[in-house]
């Protein structure tokens, strides 16, 4: 390989089998808690024009856009967040969709930030939308689903943080992203840096411990009371935080932020209510509200708890079938198949000419269960020889026994 | 949205819900059939240097790879198939992988093709390969789990077509891919193209019938038995056909096709032996046998013989639970709570002051097979009405009689 790159570009990922098993587990897992809410699924492609996409990130974020021109010279750009694309398609199908339609897209991302722990270039979104209602029921619903999907994934001690952006109603957007850092920097630097953007000492010095002191608005009563109907209890698994203010501009509403306290790394995600976003494409408002789950973050505190269940480590193969003989190797076949047919998950050592102890190898290093050895004692006593890698013990049992032994342990 | 695309790009796709659950579905069960015989998944990144794909897929193909710089002035490439970058995932982690190395890998590649019918831009490839061993068993292993992942998904009278690349050793290229076409174009075309492309008149009007009457190689008399071995009926699951060529310049040894009996628009599928590619980039050789998919295929014949189960079909969604009245509105809280719960998938309808007949028609529009109605006159007797969409069937039972039946209905 002379004057090329054997090598992932910086940024990007390899998902090795183990990882990407975890990764398809949390898909999965999360997909099927969104669905039991009534979200339905929604793929876009993953290069768009590039018009579409630009200018609706704000200038900052264009730049990290991935954009170029194709064969045809079509400007035209990887898709940076699933909002925009899902407003095209909103725009596209307005009558052949259903509103509110709740939808969820999980979806690789591409953006060319420098590269640094836990930020990739290209990176999983798990978003979460209900579009066409600014009814609250909305964001109670949301707010609902999120929480049960983390449960289903053994999250505990979890509680949405909750504000309102009209809390921030007078403050300069600048403000806004400063406060928005409060978990992270403490009280002191906020204050600081909201002098150093120009606010007034005195103000700044006040104005967190005003925020704190601010009630609830109308609107976020009403979000608390639909969640406590719904057997949630305040203060536990949600909690009004005045100073939550999230980064984004575009949120018009509620704010949310889902946070574990048996993690506390960062928050698993969070969202909003944004409703002039996707109007923006349409010269009319479609009132959204939606959660993003971070994928990354996610899998990181999946193991850092050790989330994952065991079946999900472990090799999907129950049972290696080795080769005894090159002469016995019909033998092995017919037995793979036999097993196969009862639906047990079995490797066939793929080698004939290679001895045991090395087929053995094989299956301890592929951490494979349990390993058939067809040898001509075997054969002739028309029984197979079935070894338990963890014990070392090996049995001699028919293969109707074999099946019954390795279909139960597969109930089990 | 002026001056901007509001559309997909030619060659591209949005999967709106119902398709995105057939893609889902799709994935899951193909990807469960591989597991099962022991294939690992594999994801590798999106982008790539565009030095490791450039000079890989020929001079033709190399105008169709995706290439651009990126923000760091890169010259980078979106994934053109999945060979070449296993390859590199094989070169840097050759000492942490168990060989020989079994794989599937699922993702979308990237062509600016022309599009037309059935030929799209971005497109799912669907590819399980055993990397490391040029072992005849490993050729039998793939076509056997190629064969009853096509059965899981439950199409019928599937053969594998088999041949081996040797048949056509003394021929060149450009001959042997007139030959691929034989199944397309028929003989008589095969003949004149041949002659077309230099080859004398004579030979060209007798190669056909003389490859055809060619008896299968050694390596093809132990692959089949190999495959007898395994329960396949020879000219029933298998077949040899010596005129099948493949189009692909890289194959070294045997080479497969998938037909249905069932389907006749086109194969499923295929594959077959390359040992030189992927050590094409170490330096020593490497060898390979893999099948492909055609995922967009596959969604065509199952569409074309409703091979798709009903519930992919049909909404996730079991009941809606309806708001009767603003006041009511904690009443449907806790119910769609209570269900939930139960593991009931729920949706709360999201407005509180529209009629029931607008949330009826929802339900509807959605394929909602049950919704709960929660009036005063219900309520005052501690009960719900449940109403069976499909028979517009309406019945009063406590929460507990609904739970049951619908958890019911569930398990059938």
């Amino acid at each position: 390989m002379q004057n090329q790159q054997i090598q992932t570009l910086k940024g990007f990922r390899d998902f090795l089998p183990v990882d990407k098993r975890k990764r398809d587990y949390l898909i999965n897992k999360i997909s099927q808690s969104f669905q039991a809410f009534g979200f339905v699924p929604l793929e876009t492609p993953s290069l768009e024009y590039a018009s579409l996409l630009l200018g609706k990130y704000g200038e900052e974020a264009d730049k990290l856009v991935y954009t170029f021109k194709d064969q045809g010279d079509r400007k035209v750009a990887l898709r940076y967040d699933q909002t925009v694309p899902l407003a095209r398609v909103i725009y596209e199908n307005q009558n052949q969709l259903t509103f509110p339609f709740k939808r969820y897209q999980i979806q690789p991302v591409w953006r060319g930030e420098k590269p640094q722990k836990g930020r990739y270039r290209e990176f999983l979104q798990c978003d979460i939308d209900i579009l066409g209602t600014n009814n609250l029921l909305s964001d109670a619903e949301i707010i609902l689903c999120v929480l049960q999907t983390a449960r289903n994934l053994g999250f505990e001690n979890l509680k949405m943080l909750v504000n309102n952006r009209s809390v921030f109603k007078d403050l300069e957007a600048k403000y806004i992203s400063t406060i928005d850092k409060l978990e992270e920097i403490g009280e002191q630097a906020v204050v600081n840096e909201l002098i150093e953007k120009g606010m007034e000492k005195e103000k700044a010095s006040t104005l967190l411990s005003e925020i704190q002191k601010k009630e609830p608005t109308e609107a976020l009563q009403k979000l608390f009371k639909y969640l406590e109907d719904s057997g949630l209890e305040k203060e536990k698994d949600f909690e009004y935080q005045p100073t939550l203010a999230r980064g984004l501009d575009y949120y018009t509403g509620t704010i949310f932020e889902l946070v574990s306290g048996d993690y506390t790394a960062g928050s698993l995600g969070g969202g909003g209510r944004y409703d002039k976003l996707i109007g923006s494409f349409f010269g009319k408002d479609i009132a959204a509200v939606g959660f993003a789950f971070g994928f990354d973050r996610l899998i990181e505190a999946m193991e850092a708890k050790n989330l994952f269940p065991s079946k999900i480590l472990q090799p999907v193969t129950q049972v290696l079938v080795t080769i005894f003989a090159p002469e016995l190797t019909n033998k092995s076949l017919e037995t793979a198949s036999e097993l196969r047919k009862k639906q047990i998950n079995t490797e066939l050592y793929l080698n004939e000419d290679e001895n045991l102890s090395d087929q053995l190898d094989y299956a301890n290093e592929k951490n494979i269960p349990w390993v058939i050895i067809l040898g001509k004692d075997e054969l002739e006593k028309d029984k197979l020889a079935l070894k338990n890698m963890q014990t070392g013990k090996q049995e001699l049992l028919s293969l109707k026994e074999v099946i019954s032994k390795l279909k139960n342990e597969n109930q089990n």
